[in-house]
């Protein structure tokens, strides 16, 4: 299959380029370098220094036993014209669009960086849904959503769809969602913009309702001897902007700064490892809905409590930097966010089991683990950058 | 109260003012003139040529008998520094946002009027949000949004809020909502975002969901002597894209041409009557919800199908009409939309009756009036502007 990656320089875009390119599907993708340039302006880099992309592309392409070829185009896919060309181009069968803004912190520090969110998030959707029915209406669209869209619900959350009755009627719409960022209410309207497309265009989407991921690695990151080939690692953000909670934990661990527990630490969401993510986008690679209809995976393997994630990173870290003789400390801070830090929350993930997901449990040896990939990056962590505390208000 | 109208000279804008104004309250609007200037590019004008605002403005403030005078700028509000000066200026205690692009089928031509209406509706509401929070929090902000977000709902509609069961645990949520265009999906969004911003900053929010509004004139325009003037008048659009679809008939029944009907006719909406919106948005500017809460009214006062309302109007034309010896004929044209043209539809609407709400009721004498004042315009009508079958798909 002929795939395009919108966003193919982020954290999941670039080992999901060596993941399909691997199992011999020709891979084509685009990054305008947000995140690169806006974790720069914020002194919040990633801790392992990644090539651009056109070295990283060509490190690939140039390495021995790939399957097939990556290419690509910096580019910014709020220009329609770029993004028609690219299509015109690459005639994908399936396109998978990462290439949001991804981050709820960042959304919120300023009026400027909302509207960024609001602007890049919906235009990039909005053109990607032109794109497909202007030059192949056939193409299968994977948007990566976020479970986020569905904040706190003190229901089950069912996977994306919900059947519900009034005075004796019924009617099937999407579960309803509220969500705790502007940026994740930015994904809430871009399922319902691409959903609005599908009831009136016939376009063929998957929206996956994704957890926070964590981990570093994945399979195509290794040389046929077994190492780590650090060039084809993928960014790994440990910041309160662009860092994801496991992440973060875990090179606050290494640095021996006080694992940063938002307020109470009830808060409780469904997570997933990179290689997970990796099997997931695959699935519903490899399953496309008819055309029509929206479909929605929840993408998630495990729940947890920012207090459960606390203590396990700090059961890893006191083995594995056993040698720094300082034991890891969990702090509460006063929370920044405006949320819930006790509440109920059970959401269904099974389509993608059904599907065929293996799921790679979080466990101890998991973290630690990472912490040993982490360990030799020790000196670049930025201390600034762990916890500043931007505000929801 | 000081009372801050955005997309003052509109359709709605312009009555609102003086409505306000009349009832001894400071006013004062802004304005980009983007529906004049779409509609000249689109060669599909108002019906009734209305005084630029400035004139308008200066024509009420130098009328006898106006209890208060009406201030006004034009500019655009998704310019952020433009919006904080004019709150920083007005220290309004309410603020009515008309300011959206407001039509499904411009938002449905093409690519660049899509992108248009998400980045003017969404940015034009994220900058009132903040430019509340940032100048004063205890503003009330009213949006109008539209009944269009609940979409052909198969059970009854709530106003606003949805309570449900799943598994024995119950929630409270926004009622889930399907658009039938791209700008009233934009709708849904910035519901959605406002909602946000209220649960995160404790903003006061009423969110209008209006029906189709028809009519031409309200108390305000009459002079003394009880006759119109027509320098107050607002502007009325007959066409495909900016008109709503009794004005449409109205004047399609003025010139002989043939009602156009989309389809099987069987569209049921909620219609009110301008008279009635200029009340609702007053009550509920007179009622503002507690800090934290979005309010949400369904602001319509009858249903009836298309099929209905062609009929209603050829009744009265016939009998206005009669000296043309032409009799009114409806056409079943092919829907350009996509859309159910057969369908349940059963909104609640009590909760503006219960503030005071008294109907004005469409009636054929309702409509004879609106015939007659639109009869001396009878030769500026465009009947290429009429029914171009702009297409959704």
């Amino acid at each position: 299959m002929r795939i395009l990656i919108l966003g193919m320089d982020g954290y999941l875009g670039w080992p999901t380029a060596m993941y399909f390119a691997k199992r011999g599907h020709t891979v084509y993708g685009v990054d305008n370098y947000f995140r690169r340039n806006a974790s720069m302006d914020l002194n919040m880099e990633a801790l392992i220094p990644t090539p651009n992309l056109h070295k990283r592309v060509k490190h690939w392409n140039t390495s021995a036993d790939k399957a097939e070829l990556i290419g690509l185009e910096i580019g910014d896919i709020t220009d329609y014209n770029f993004l028609k060309g690219v299509f015109k181009y690459c005639q994908p069968d399936v396109v998978i669009h990462y290439a949001e803004q991804p981050s709820g912190p960042y959304s919120m520090i300023n009026r400027a960086n909302a509207e960024m969110t609001i602007e890049n998030n919906l235009t990039s959707t909005l053109n990607l849904a032109y794109a497909v029915k202007e030059t192949n209406p056939g193409c299968h669209i994977i948007k990566l959503g976020t479970a986020g869209e569905y904040g706190e619900s003190n229901v089950d959350i069912p996977e994306g769809w919900f059947t519900y009755e009034i005075n004796g009627r019924e009617d099937t719409r999407l579960f309803p969602r509220q969500a705790g960022s502007l940026y994740h209410t930015t994904k809430i309207m871009d399922t319902d913009m691409l959903w609005f497309y599908v009831r009136i265009w016939g376009l063929c989407v998957t929206d996956l309702m994704q957890g926070p991921v964590y981990g570093i690695v994945t399979d195509e990151m290794y040389t046929e001897d077994g190492t780590i080939d650090t060039e084809l690692l993928t960014n790994f953000h440990y910041d309160e902007v662009f860092g994801t909670v496991i992440n973060r934990f875990l090179v606050q661990a290494l640095v021996n700064h006080p694992l940063t527990v938002y307020g109470e630490g009830g808060q409780t969401r469904g997570y997933l490892n990179i290689r997970d993510t990796m099997q997931c986008v695959y699935l519903a690679a490899m399953n496309p809905p008819p055309a029509g209809k929206l479909e929605i995976y929840n993408q998630m393997t495990e729940t947890f409590s920012v207090n459960q994630l606390a203590e396990m990173v700090k059961e890893a870290a006191d083995e594995v930097l056993d040698s720094h003789k300082k034991e890891v400390v969990i702090s509460h801070v006063p929370n920044p966010r405006v949320e819930k830090e006790e509440h109920y929350y059970n959401p269904t993930y099974t389509k993608l089991l059904d599907l065929g997901l293996q799921p790679n449990p979080l466990t101890k040896d998991v973290l630690k683990e990472m912490l040993q990939l982490i360990l030799p990056y020790k000196e670049q962590v930025n201390k600034d950058a762990i916890f500043r505390g931007y505000k929801w208000k």
